[in-house]
């Protein structure tokens, strides 16, 4: 089979690789029919993650069709349409059983990062009954490519975690696919103003299409100044930081208001600055999280109630045998004003 | 009346000043039988608090006789014996109604800080219907001190931010009054390991005897490796920062396990750094806090049901008169072994 290869910093190809076999009785092989590329997929390119090492196939992300299933899966059938989850989990190890999927003791972000990915037309999924989700008919399964991780990231990380209420005010920082991921899911709890910080004119054009209320260029306006304007000059309630790096979470502290919460979202390489001296008596919180894709099923229902529609994320599609052309898209957003990129596999 | 006024940085005397007079409908006028010092004073002495102008009197804890109530007060009456909150709430305004007293709009922390305190004769209490609490007959009035601001501090701020739930995993770095506070109200919970880490065997002895399951001494041993001993090497589901520097602050991100929660209590005055590169992915909170008091009527009830004992935190005495010698006992507690020290007024 055709998959993309890791082959150490700055190294990535389209090799041939044998189909993947059953390894494990709960094990699961799925053809892929659509992928797509992550964020996390440019830093393992630029030799961030450690963990992934040369020989792995990236990805993961996607939509497919099982194809096998090993002797202990009664729940899943040849012939399934299938997302497959971003976090493969046991379902049955402590971490599993308090919801943080993502910590699995056998699981976590392991696809296209400890074992092979989905950037391939097969990929096998361990613990498949715990982390594939059968696609009800009526649904557009390229949409539900953005399920796998974006959008639960968004709403787990950000939107949750940061206590997103009726009425409270809302600042996410950063208007990427992971920051309107965010603002898209946000608008479940009818927040009273959500307001999008970046640099980008063009991915804060989308964000006023996707329902912000208000936009601020980091760039040319004083940003604090601008939320303190906004929100009487008392911050936000919820701030999500949906960038990874020190200076939008210190903007963070900056706006969130006595009580509320900063979210973070972002994939930090260093530290950070937490302003204590300001903050210690302010009465807020401060979360992180790694996806765990606990609310994957409710977001299934969301975008089958009309709630949430994925395919807007979409902005770009390539067929596998061009993927290094989606990833030069992927990865020059500014120029090419990509979102999501679709690889179409089968 | 006799007062412990403020005069700025590193001066303060015991001055004969008028006795107070109501200025609200809403305020009371208390007769003080009893207060104390809190570290709060020790830095306003040191000239780290602005808000606290010269001619201030101190203090912001104690018990006492209600002597004269304003015309709104229909709840209080002349005689009562009363408990004063640390902090002043109006019960009206948006911040009290959400239960954060602690930024009440007009009060939060403001006696012996914005207006004169309890360290004297009599003290007015603003919005004293919701700012006093009357004693029940059969408790040791005396003792109630330590609800006026250290119990509840380490209860909110500590123990209830940090979550604390039968079976799990404590750790409270600094074993002075608050952080012993935190250690006797966390027992309400039944947590499984409660670990003490101070810098002086005096306290972490006293903290062996208040409950804790195991105090490691920072000075002699490393305190992360001994927790991760302790821990199964996760780390603690609570780590409760009791001290207000960053290093102690910092050491609590080296202790909190995946899905924990670091609950700061300390008064910091400079930044800490929060090593995100390590955390993003770990699923924790960070809390802060300033204490609200809205557990006081709970504290009330676990005083009179025997489950807690305040009187314990009380090492010394002395008689107004020698509220030099108290805050020179207070200030060099590494000598003296003082924990609270009861100032007798009347």
């Amino acid at each position: 089979m055709k998959a993309l290869v890791y082959h150490g910093p700055g190294l990535k190809s389209l090799d041939e690789r044998p189909i993947p076999e059953l390894a494990e009785p709960t094990d699961a092989i799925v053809r892929v029919m659509r992928t797509t590329i992550c964020g996390t997929d440019l830093h393992i390119l630029k030799g961030d993650v450690p963990s992934c090492e040369p020989g792995r196939i990236l990805g993961h992300e996607g939509v497919g069709i099982v194809q096998r299933v090993g002797s202990a899966i009664s729940t899943l059938s040849e012939g399934d349409h299938v997302l497959i989850s971003c976090i493969s989990a046991c379902g049955r190890c402590d971490y599993c059983r308090r919801g943080m999927y993502s910590h699995c003791a056998t699981g976590g972000w392991i696809l296209g990062n400890r074992i092979d990915g989905t950037q391939a037309e097969y990929v096998r999924i361990p613990h498949a009954e715990t982390s594939l989700y059968r696609i009800p008919q009526d649904l557009d399964e390229e949409a539900l490519v953005m399920l796998s991780d974006i959008l639960p990231t968004g709403f787990e990380c950000g939107v949750l975690n940061g206590k997103v209420q009726p009425g409270c005010t809302v600042a996410i920082v950063g208007a990427g696919p992971i920051g309107l991921a965010s603002l898209l899911t946000a608008q479940f709890y009818s927040p009273g103003q959500i307001i999008m910080i970046d640099h980008d004119p063009n991915r804060l054009e989308m964000a006023h299409r996707f329902g912000a209320t208000a936009c601020i260029d980091g760039g040319r306006a004083d940003a604090v100044a601008e939320v303190m304007r906004l929100t009487d000059s008392v911050g936000v309630d919820c701030a999500i930081e949906a960038v990874g790096i020190p200076a939008t979470f210190e903007l963070c502290e900056s706006l969130v208001a006595p009580g509320g919460v900063i979210a973070n979202i972002g994939v930090h390489g260093v530290k950070a600055d937490l302003h204590l001296e300001k903050l210690w008596d302010r009465n807020i919180v401060i979360t992180t999280r790694l996806v765990d894709t606990a609310s994957t099923p409710m977001l299934l229902k969301t975008v089958r109630s009309g709630k949430l529609d994925p395919k807007q994320l979409i902005t770009h599609r390539f067929p596998l045998s061009e993927i290094a052309a989606a990833y030069d898209t992927f990865g020059h957003a500014g120029e090419t004003r990509a979102l999501k990129v679709i690889i179409e596999v089968s």
